[in-house]
């Protein structure tokens, strides 16, 4: 435990599963900040190299680390997989001990998550979500957006442990789905913005205007935001790789933003425009790519 | 003529023609640079009154102006305001002086500049066109951003004038439609925030999160951007009145983009979107409200 810890977590021992390309650096943080003696685990194990080396311990047998801890952070790609460790047998609902607390950090549908944390609740378990804004750098950095939802003394508990990943964290309340949510409308305003530079710079290219001079003008007079600037520079300068966030996640979002207007008969134009994009940019073949490769998807349309 | 001037413009005096809610405090501006003695003409003469007080003269006799004048500015609505004024009788071209200037410093079509620009030279006169970004209060602080295309023998002349109201100057290049593509495709930028943004606010009210909040998550998570934030506020507190920008406006700029776009058959279907929406606005009243007042649309439509 670090002394100098803003707020001590009560907790001095927890349980890290997913080492993809924002879990790596985030529980790398998370370890290097000594507030808590991390064990780890992933399918692929040969990931969590780095992090041993850091001073975690391997976690090989799931079920028996989730029976010995009081904290499990899980930061996966999709429902998919948090259900797969959650609901196996010896899995997180069957194996964690009650009174545990379950920090689920993915970009996951709000629906599932009311789901998830009902099942939790039955077990005598606290189910935490708390999805975060940036890509792989500024998980690195140590420097995310986090949005907590939860019970308040599970938020008590975990926010120091939160904070050596990112700040702000904001605490939006003690329904897990609500960070969700949040999460999912601010990619899709995100994607909002690719399609609106998308289809400025397909005809800004088409009537000769230069797109890099039209996004430095833009971002001066109007916005002075250094993500139109970044997303409206990728677009420029068609370099969609290496990718930051992919064609085939921004699909993912989309779809769940979606589902639920669907579910509440919600129209949004722009949504199912963004839907046929990135279902048209895979198609293509640009499903690895930036999804700023929605740019190239609106200039192949424009000839 | 101003000592201090970083760069005398060779002009000692002009006519400005156009006293709306933003060529008011433009002319007023440029009158207070003491750069130039400035004649003023509008439609309603009761307008230039704030003008003459500033020590403007008044211009009844439109054509007779023109006649004794090397430089001209207008800031009007529309092509059609335009039109009027350049091809009537007794207008700017049939009275502007061989070499004389004409500034065109309004929102137009770039398919009408670049045919305002060959009857220009038709009759040994130069067009510079040099729209804005900026609300009337940006025009009352001298801080707009300007865009300015034109020979560059004229935009030298007129560059000192026009940072009398406004700066940076971006100058982009000796054709005078170049400047006004940048302008609508700008405009067509903040369209599709205002989509994005009326979409997001209006799926996360039915489903229980605070539009404020999120706003402020997003800006501080994401954007780090004033229009962003400010848009989000109008439409978060759905603060449409007073207008900073008319829907109707809005429905026009959009009109100019997806007009010319057409000619290029460039499809856009962000733009269909904004043109189906801001009608649907105009058709319910909200047509005098602010452009964001497209958030109220697509509330009306979430139910």
């Amino acid at each position: 435990m670090n002394e100098n810890s803003e707020k001590p977590s009560n907790i001095s021992e927890a349980l890290w599963i997913g080492a993809g390309n924002m879990g790596l650096p985030m529980a790398s943080n998370l370890i290097s900040s000594n507030k808590i003696r991390l064990s780890v685990h992933n399918r692929t194990p040969g990931r969590l190299l780095p992090l041993e080396k850091a001073g975690a311990r391997r976690s090989d047998d799931l079920s028996r680390s989730l029976s010995e801890t009081p904290l499990v952070f899980t930061m996966l790609a999709d429902d998919a997989a948090v259900r797969d460790v959650a609901e196996r047998p010896g899995g997180i609902l069957d194996k964690l001990p009650a009174g545990g607390i379950h920090v689920c950090m993915g970009t996951l549908s709000p629906t599932f998550m009311d789901m998830l944390s009902e099942k939790h609740q039955q077990k005598g378990q606290v189910l935490v979500s708390a999805p975060v804004f940036g890509r792989p750098d500024r998980a690195k950095a140590g420097t995310l957006t986090i949005i907590a939802a939860g019970p308040t003394a599970a938020l008590d508990s975990v926010e120091p442990l939160l904070k050596t990943m990112g700040s702000p964290v904001f605490r939006v309340g003690d329904t897990p789905s609500r960070a969700n949510y949040i999460k999912i409308l601010g990619n899709f305003t995100l994607g909002g913005l690719l399609e609106t530079l998308a289809e400025s710079l397909a005809l800004a290219r088409k009537v000769g205007v230069s797109p890099g001079q039209l996004i430095e003008i833009l971002d001066t007079a109007l916005y002075h935001s250094p993500v139109f600037r970044a997303y409206g520079q990728i677009m420029a300068e068609e370099k969609f790789e290496p990718a930051g966030f992919w064609m085939r996640l921004g699909l993912k979002d989309v779809r769940l933003v979606l589902r639920e207007a669907d579910k509440l008969d919600v129209s949004l134009p722009l949504g199912d425009i963004l839907h046929a994009g990135f279902l048209a940019g895979i198609h293509r073949g640009y499903g690895e790519w930036d999804w700023a490769a929605l740019g190239r998807v609106r200039d192949d349309d424009a000839g």
